[in-house]
């Protein structure tokens, strides 16, 4: 009954065999290894065209120093209030890009609307001496509040982005969650809808640390292996980052992990939209359940033994405000989630 | 016949079983689970007194954001004109500490020497508006030329340094080989010498990615895991890290594989003595041999099946200079040498 | 007719006069000149303590590196959503603080309340190893509206600054103007309501460029030259700034010239509230004047040879929402403005 | 008998009347006024093309926001050991380059020369991952030692910079001085011998605070105005720089006060020729006289009234080496000395 985060899981069994399949033998530092040559091809199918693809091993880092590719004097990166890149990232996409100003702004669902980013960077235009100058849009997939971003939702955004001459940069720290959910291919959420560089996580979804930056024009790559160097972000012994997403991207191993998170958060929230004592806060897309119920009996169902946290985000896109003594509580499930986790809460939601 | 770097190497056996036993399980992210703080905690023992610990994946990183707690406006870091953090770091350092200049200058063998050191302190004292002001000393065990620094010689440097107000750095990438070479324990040659904090490798020595910033003085560290924060190494799942540190610091098992890379660099280099077509560039202390001979036999050497670089550091401290085709080469043993890749190497030194 | 902006205005003749008194002779450089000197002791007397000033020929580069001081890794600086720091300087706060991320929040009329400055430290405490921790706050007097905070409202920011244990920053760039409304001293609207520092501005207010920044902590002040040096913000000829501050600061000169501006503002503002075609946005405190009328009557009366601009920020701060066509202008006074001007620009407010 | 440095002048008169006559009126802030514009204009006349100019306060700002515009991430500036940026600006070009690297190597008289440069753009190419990568070379007119490069000299380094595609920056603070010395046009030693932007010093030549950054290539400095708003140094009042300028440039004057300068260090250079207790160091092209006497004597002309600083720099470029007791000491002539300060220090030179 542990919903606490899907960062809280260790990793699968595939990734562990392939990480220990990777440890002997010798073979060029830095990324010039064997392995993450044939990883980074693999990439290509995956988006089916040429990208260019680098590995990190924090989401952070991947958020931070894609933006940086974007990133001129007084840029500014235009994302939603809730946002990964604005709320936990401690300064990270500030600090890496040598001083971005996020720009933040709400948007319901947790999602940027295209009506609000036109008229932001109409604002920010090139030319704004005072405020700055937008140089990017991020949108996160899924958002922070357990939503997703429909591919039409994306090409409207990345049209906006487009007409502005600023890049689009997708957060996919639960990428796989939401294609799951989406039910399209990669292709139809990234590039193809806009977007110039996606952040593509595997840490959340099964892997240790395994993120992947992904560029679908790999002429803005130019100055990135750069970016990571500067930062510290460059492994001498890269191969235990491709190992990873090598057993990852395996036979769909990643999206068969994402399906089972997903089919948990499913079956959850079907149980809490049968419960009185709780409710739903707004649409579940993925693997992040957000109940609203009282603190007082979060506190109760803790002592029963659950895990999850208090969520102070998204609150106007209830529908239903909160209660005097409701909060929002979010419940995100993973690959090491089992129905007995979930009918174990279940069993209790309603009691006392 | 492979000597072209330790981070060629994978990971030992002990370090991936124990990797692969830690993926299971939920336990809290970004290091507040129990390994984490359990390893920790060892650091205490093998340092003899209380240290703050932090674990790092790169050692640019480790590096640079311990260099980043004695930063101030115009800060500058004294180092060896031929030291990893001034050459090889890509700029790491620089950005990292917010724009510290790296002061370089020579020293024999690789080592900076005391009396240098106080005379460029005191150039660069509290009040110098000009050329910026000293924050840090920071030396390398081993040395980038594969010598060690005795104990009493870094307690030249830790006087110098606490007689200027500034910290003493020590960038141990290869801790373990300086240690087995010293025969000493890692409180005299750290903390009893005057080092403040040191960056303990354990990636070249049969780890992944683990590095450990030490703080002898846990009240310097107190900004730490925002300077890991901001530059987004502060990992979610980080009891991989501390994973890979159980198991290497487990029965001596990082002192063991230190010693057998030592033992192969001190075969190789005594093959090398014996060798009537090359010749020890200077002494040999740790898992880094570094001999001299002409480009033309490297050639037919690397033709034969070895592989090792050409070194371009260091050769101020050649006792005989550098004859027309010879050049400076560098062999670097590890866990995963073998007798007979050394063996194999000195067969052929003569050759042709 | 000029009331685009106080900035627009040279400087006064006093402060001509002053720097063409300067220009001869020969006199250390760097601030250590006889000038700079006892102009800065003067500061002295004007805040009734010891105070360590600096000067400053930017507001920027006075405000940012005056939050410099306050800045740690990931750090945070709570302030205004409409302030000069946040809208105006293109970045400059964020990039010469290494990267602070400006945390900006509405408030009635211009000013932050005690209230929700209390409420948004709680939220980013020393700890907060996500969103990053608030190092300081920065209100603006007069604000960005027009309006002045009052003494006991400083001093309710300065506690709640104070109990969170950041410092409090206020950018005076129109420090004068504010002084000369509230009728009270310098100390009692600074040191003694809880500022730490202040960017005191004399460019705005007959000045060509002569910016203090007033610590009145002096010990808070030990890196400042550096942060100065490091940003290439020290001068040479220092003392041009000196000299500026020496005629600007002599009998008063200063409150003279803000106190004229304030007249013309007022008498600006009593026309206007007789107007029926235009009516004051909000309460009138210094020299600046914010009106509602519509965009055709601006467009006639800027034909009609007025100039000013349209004012995009406070709108929720209106007591009557804007109507279809209108707008908020801008109306700022300055010691170049007459009776004439103000009186030209009256007559034509009502007509067409 | 102040030759303590050209900067502890003030203004010359013509400068002082010039900001006077601007001190009226109101117009355009941030450069748009009409003043600054037409200024600008004057240097396309005074190179013989069309040039982007921009005006900056401080050598240092020039110097750091020119080299900017060439930085990359992990960039290097390649410049002379002793040169300004290098020892006396504090880590302002590290921190407003984001933390370039500068890459100080020797060379006779304080130039570096082609050779050099090229061996060292060749070990830091575009793909050094280790150790960073140039991207632009630095060269100061007139030197940190007094001595000038002549045209050739410049070609070959300019030559050297665009074969290995790096920028050449000119840190111009006494680029007047070294004019007249060459007797060449502002061309000659700037964009026809392949300099990419020029530091155009005004200051130690007569101006409070007057430096224009000067692209030969317009489009280079596309991002310049932001370099300059997000480090806080662009001025709201900026027709105080322009009209500086507009002083400067009228009919050759700021040519006369260089000349004047370097005559006085001609007549000083010569009498040290002449004299039995002092020595010239190395030649003599411009305002700064370095020369050779022993500390006992500097001491007893202090006491005398002269004022000079020993130098540090350079010692390796002299003929003859310092014998023991024995200084290098700097002497600065500028539009204030007279030749009754020289003929006075001239006196008493062998005296004792």
């Amino acid at each position: 009954m542990n919903f606490a985060s899907d960062n809280w899981a260790g990793v699968t069994e595939q990734v562990s065999r392939g990480l220990a399949e990777a440890a002997g033998g010798l073979d060029a530092a830095y990324g010039n290894d064997t392995l993450t040559r044939s990883v980074s091809e693999r990439f290509n199918d995956l988006f089916e065209r040429e990208v260019a693809v680098f590995f990190a091993a924090t989401g952070s880092a991947a958020n931070s120093l894609a933006l940086s590719t974007f990133m001129k004097p007084s840029g500014i990166v235009v994302c939603h209030r809730d946002s990964h890149i604005n709320t936990d990232e401690c300064g990270a996409p500030e600090f890496l890009t040598n001083g971005a100003k996020l720009l933040p702004f709400g948007g319901h669902e947790g999602r940027l609307d295209a009506a609000s980013v036109t008229r932001t960077l109409e604002t920010y235009g090139p030319n704004n001496l005072r405020g700055g100058r937008a140089v990017a849009v991020s949108i996160t997939q899924m958002t922070e509040v357990g939503t997703v971003y429909r591919a039409d939702e994306i090409a409207a955004i990345g049209a906006a982005a487009r007409a502005a001459g600023v890049g689009l940069h997708m957060d996919g720290a639960r990428f796989a969650n939401a294609l799951v959910s989406l039910n399209c291919s990669p292709a139809d959420i990234t590039w193809r809808a806009g977007v110039d560089v996606l952040s593509f996580g595997g840490t959340k979804n099964g892997c240790w640390c395994a993120e992947a930056v992904v560029f679908f024009d790999p002429a803005r790559a130019e100055d990135f292996d750069f970016y990571r160097a500067r930062s510290g972000h460059r492994f001498s012994k890269a191969r235990f980052v491709a190992a990873q997403f090598d057993a990852y991207l395996a036979d769909g191993h990643w999206l068969d992990t994402a399906r089972r998170a997903n089919v948990m958060a499913r079956r959850l929230a079907d149980g809490i939209e049968r419960a009185s004592q709780a409710r739903l806060a707004w649409p579940i897309d993925g693997n992040e359940v957000f109940a609203v119920f009282t603190r007082d009996r979060a506190e109760r169902m803790k002592a029963a033994g659950a895990m999850f946290y208090e969520w102070p985000a998204g609150h106007d896109s209830l529908e239903r405000p909160l209660q005097p003594g409701e909060a929002v509580h979010r419940l995100v499930t993973s690959f090491v989630t089992t129905e007995a986790d979930v009918d174990g809460f279940l069993a209790v939601v309603d009691e006392g």
